[in-house]
């Protein structure tokens, strides 16, 4: 449901099996783990790179796929609630992965399903495998988690990815640096005195500040459409921009991710860095997937 | 093609390939049954549910599943005609599920194509697999259907699915009572009938008149996209509604069935008797369309 | 990428697969080759009959299919460039085809791409699987390509399958008359000059005038969405039709193939004739997408 469901020996243990689904996926690119299973999608909210990256962690697995991925699906357009739509595919299937656009949906869904609930977002603040995934990438790119500094840079406040995984890393013994162009995009309060208990927290306006220090650097879009007002967004847009030239001053094994899509502000010069794994990032996506997929049917016991 | 096609011998012949389906669903949650072989979908209607159910169906079954649910798909905007896509997804397919708003669409599919076809509702009269799934509930929650007192209230004009139960219920020696609010959804003469030369048929304005003596109650909600007009929707909508305490006179076992999607006809709070079966009722509908799928393919014998 | 890319000992390859295929498809209606195998539909126009064709001969060899098939979907609504969504989907996949309305789109995907990709259609004169699986039909129904005397009528400028069907019949020994009902749908200058370079080709205003030579008739659709005016669209429209009245003089054995959708061009009545052969096509689609798919990711070695 939320990252906060995690422990540090709950993320290690997803750890321990994303390892072994690598293992799986490059021997066999396949296995037959989970056939005749069948994985539930209710995206109430457009998504494209989640939902297919969760439909090949099923796949790949030897499992199937079924349900809805327009905002405007028929049965809720005829005035369905959310809880008959998750108990009519709780009956379909045998694990549900839901989208929502609202703050508690994935949880309301949890509640009436008598199977799995996987929350692949729901409202402004919760994207749990984002997280799960953006720490494995980490874990995988720099060996281990404990003792790196981490940058997080863009929309603090509106994108669900971002503070999903500042909870997550609040499990680790790291250094984090926000970098948040204007005010309007600094994270909660809530959020920061949450983390703050965990680990050392520093709030930066400009990347340049503390760029010198990080070891990862994570950046994101500023997302349209998380913004009540859209004004408000045009005048955020290209305040912040990464390229060859600013990472300058970066050291050389800088680990840099971005959940994707980027728009602007990462630009495509950086592609050819050696510690630009926004691509591999993506691929472990489907890794850590499976390994969520995997677990919550049992079939790793 | 209709729910006229199937005696009262093929009705048992499906429940009795439904109970099988049932036992390997739950066996092993899965068989290799229809391995290597692809259902098309023909949906040229939005459904959610009787289009996920079919694919959870055939997916269950090992088969593979392709075709199209959106109303304006590519080739049909470019003009093509119904018997030509058909006729070109025959050539694709070992088995065609066709939805379609026009009377007599999935007969005219049927007579082009050399595979099986199967009508996923067509016009508003004719919903047979869902007639058929309508049946098997109240078979496996009543352990028969002879004999039983059946009431069916809500829309009795516009529903197909309604039509196509009245017409299967015809087969089995039960008591129907139709509940309709408004004359405006009274069945059609011709429907009343046919069915009235088979079984005892009474048409209330109020459920409660009947309810007493009710072992089944039938509810369906008001179709909007029914209605030639939109303003007589507004007026019946809300004239008839279940909760609990419009139950009290019940019978304790009265078993309560809904196709689903709900809107308002039937409260939440009646989700909790022991009798509402409507959830249990989808997930039947996945195992008659297993049942079904796997006699057309002749996978049974 | 494109039908140039073939020789004719290439284009003998995929036939020589594709009897295969054709083998395995009667023997086994199945078969476990690309088990465990994934392909990415990147589909940035609509497109149902290709699209289809590509999941079911997946689909038939055991392989799953995810990606997009929607124009405007969500991660190049975001602003995604179509390098990145390249990149993430060969992240997920073991095979991606793509079609764009822009030339050079797949092969700008081929060079990001670490795996196989397979153009199923880039701007208006590119779609290689179309002309391959329109030679194999020819081949099939006709035993040979050399020799034949082919006809192609309709729009020679804007189909991007008449382009590609001309370029892969310069690589047998063939006539080719050329039916342009308008000077506008004339093809294009350069092209003919290409292909005249290899098979004899002359241009025909009416098909009487060739129709009587002919073995095979290649017609197609006048496509509106390939019209930069829509006033020229309707203007060209009606102008050619073909009944069986129009192919009173033609041989008995004539070969009349397709692309489909059809719209008005091509009259039912010719259906039943023996020589019609455009669902056979259809189905050799299916047939041919399953060899380059088995060759492409060198199942057949």
């Amino acid at each position: 449901m939320s990252i906060r469901d995690f422990t540090r020996e709950d993320i290690e243990a997803v750890f321990k099996a994303s390892d072994l689904m690598l293992e799986l996926y490059d021997r066999e690119k396949y296995s037959r783990l989970l056939e005749g299973k069948i994985l539930a999608l209710l995206f109430f909210e457009p998504s494209t790179r989640t939902r297919i990256s969760f439909e090949v962690a099923m796949k790949r697995l030897g499992g199937a796929v079924i349900g809805f991925a327009e905002p405007y699906m028929s049965s809720v357009q005829k005035g369905e609630t959310l809880i008959d739509t998750v108990r009519v595919l709780d009956g379909y299937a045998d694990v549900l992965v839901i989208r929502h656009p609202n703050e508690g949906a994935a949880r309301l869904a949890a509640e009436y399903a008598q199977h799995p609930v996987i929350n692949a977002g729901s409202g402004r603040q919760e994207h749990p495998t984002q997280a799960l995934l953006d720490l494995y990438t980490i874990y995988k790119e720099k060996g281990a988690i404990d003792g790196l500094c981490v940058g997080v840079m863009g929309d603090l406040r509106y994108a669900r990815t971002v503070n999903s995984l500042l909870l997550a890393l609040a499990n680790f013994k790291v250094d984090v640096h926000l970098v948040s162009p204007v005010p309007f995009l600094d994270p909660r309060p809530a959020l920061l005195e949450e983390i703050r208990n965990k680990v050392a927290v520093q709030l930066h306006r400009r990347l340049q500040e503390v760029l010198p220090q990080l070891d990862v650097l994570y950046i994101t879009r500023v997302q349209k459409e998380r913004f009540p007002d859209p004004s408000e967004y045009e005048r955020v847009r290209g305040t912040y921009f990464v390229n060859r030239d600013t990472l300058k001053e970066a050291k050389d094994d800088l680990l840099i991710l971005h959940p994707l899509p980027r728009v602007d502000e990462l630009s495509i010069d950086v592609d050819t860095l050696p510690g630009a794994a926004y691509f591999r990032q993506a691929h472990y996506g489907v890794i850590v997937r499976m390994a969520l997929l995997a677990l919550v049917l049992g079939a790793l016991q």
